[in-house]
């Protein structure tokens, strides 16, 4: 915190006490890690005990990544969650992360609700608060999270790395958070919108996947920016082209009323963000072991599609395995 | 990147590109380091070889941390090299940083200036940049970093662990980045005012100094709100006091005129920030050897007090050993 180091010094003293009391109050707590030292020195240390640290940092930002109206417990679910997702796909286990806060007024209320959901969540995905920083701004609200996990050495899985005959596999359903966006946005209705808006404010990290996709998957990414553009990214890297089934996309059953409807389209779906699903390939013959473990982790997942040779970008087919004319290419933008 | 999800989506995707073509234009050049995936994945890998990894991370916000005129190259520097002075007064040897970039705008001038500025640090300190997040703002323009050292495993020197009968050392000079700051903001008028405005824009980590510190020092941290307020606090979490004889605080000749002519109080240097110097305790028979790997690193240090037993704020005195009536007790506010 600088301010006018002659005249507002008084000033500047109380904002650094306030930040300072701040954390104490409303962080400290969380940070039970023996390695956040309470949050109370300059660093926090992370025992990486042999084993690869992967690192992933992730800022959501107010009217970009969430809405001035959301409650604040989901948006520090959001935060973090939005990075778990990144690390399960990579095949990792959370260890820790630290947080930055860029805040324009502090709100105690806010802060308190902001603090007990950051804190449930720090619960339910065993990942350890292990220091931040938090600055004023006279502008949006703005939370970045750098979060680790750990893989055994040399084992994280990559972009790059799908070879053409793998399967394509997603977790979950796609399509619904972009879709709870529209809704709170007003350019959708939907009744018993709640699901779809529960999907957009509080990703479901695929945290109990990570160890199957890690086990199995040959290339792996979270979809965050829309499957089609994602993919096009992961094929990108890995120097191979696709082809989705698109009846094979799964959806939940308020967004297939919707696209059976003719209310939406499948660009809608397929290039809308916010999903935080695992996208992956593997070989046919690793499918089975990691449906099982799917299944007994308790997450859904369906292969929609192929990796095959050639540089194009994914196609989506019909049933009848003809091209979908996708209105908007946005994979072709990437 | 979220936007509307129908109506806007080809903006939505145009915006998507430009960040990644942002990404691979300007910072995959810098991301040489092999666990960076060369910035096409969405984690990097952190090797760890069985030692702690010391994690730090702080923010700069425009307007608070730095100047809305502050040339880019110097904004980058400070931004790396205030995580790199926690990391060096921790004992730490740098591994890494990941980089969160809030930008108003895609200046390309503005970005090629910063990503130039940040390349040669991360030489210059074998620091090398592992993975970053670029979000669009309406606001400041904000640069959150999270950095990485190593230490062997338990070796982090904490701010908890001062003893009484330690003696306070810091390094380089003290209160110079205060008085830049008052330069820029046409607050002081000094002639010869570039090396003030060079210690306020860009830090000088005490890197080198790294390893002395955690083969030497009882407690450590970065002095980066000001001298008084920052050693208030590593007193208060080592549970003692501190007395420091002022005069032995290490000034510039500059500062030292400024101060000898009254046109400063030692207010504005004890409390005024962006020192990034490293304050540091350690038995008298530690000493020595201490001051003779600075000398040998190039880094001056000066003793500059004591820790002595109790719980109140740490003294400033004068030469006959009389306390000095701080006008801004800005440690008393901590």
């Amino acid at each position: 915190m600088r301010g006018e180091c002659v005249a507002v010094f008084e000033k500047r003293a109380i904002v650094a006490s306030g930040e300072d009391s701040l954390i104490a109050r409303y962080f400290a707590p969380l940070a039970t890690d023996p390695g956040a030292f309470g949050l109370r020195d300059d660093a926090a240390v992370l025992k990486a005990a042999g084993e690869d640290v992967v690192v992933n940092t992730d800022a959501i930002v107010e009217g970009m990544h969430f809405l001035p109206d959301d409650p604040a417990d989901t948006i520090a679910r959001k935060a973090l969650r939005t990075n778990l997702s990144d690390l399960a796909a990579k095949g990792a286990e959370p260890a820790g992360f630290v947080l930055t806060l860029a805040l324009r007024t502090q709100d105690g209320a806010w802060l308190s609700e902001f603090a007990r959901g950051l804190g449930e969540d720090i619960a339910a995905y065993g990942c350890p608060l292990l220091g931040g920083d938090t600055v004023s701004t006279p502008g949006p609200l703005m939370i970045s999270v750098t979060a680790f996990g750990r893989v055994p050495d040399g084992r994280i899985v990559r972009r790059a790395g799908a070879q053409a005959g793998d399967r394509i596999v997603v977790t979950g359903t796609i399509g619904d958070a972009a879709l709870g966006l529209a809704v709170l946005q007003n350019r959708l209705t939907v009744e018993n919108a709640d699901a779809l808006v529960g999907r957009y404010r509080v990703p479901q990290p695929r945290t109990a996947l990570a160890r199957a996709v890690r086990d199995h998957a040959a290339a792996s990414m979270d979809v965050s920016d829309g499957l089609a553009g994602d993919l096009a990214k992961l094929c990108d890297v890995s120097g191979v082209s696709a082809v989705i089934e698109a009846a094979n996309i799964p959806l939940s059953r308020p967004v297939r009323a919707l696209l059976d409807a003719g209310a939406i389209g499948i660009e809608t779906l397929v290039a809308g963000g916010d999903d935080y699903e695992i996208l992956c390939t593997m070989p046919e013959a690793r499918l089975p072991s990691f449906m099982a473990q799917a299944a007994q982790a308790g997450v859904p997942a369906a292969v929609i599609g192929a990796v095959v040779a050639g540089k194009a970008p994914p196609r989506f087919v019909d049933t009848a395995g003809r091209a979908i004319a996708l209105k908007r290419h946005s994979y072709s933008h990437f």
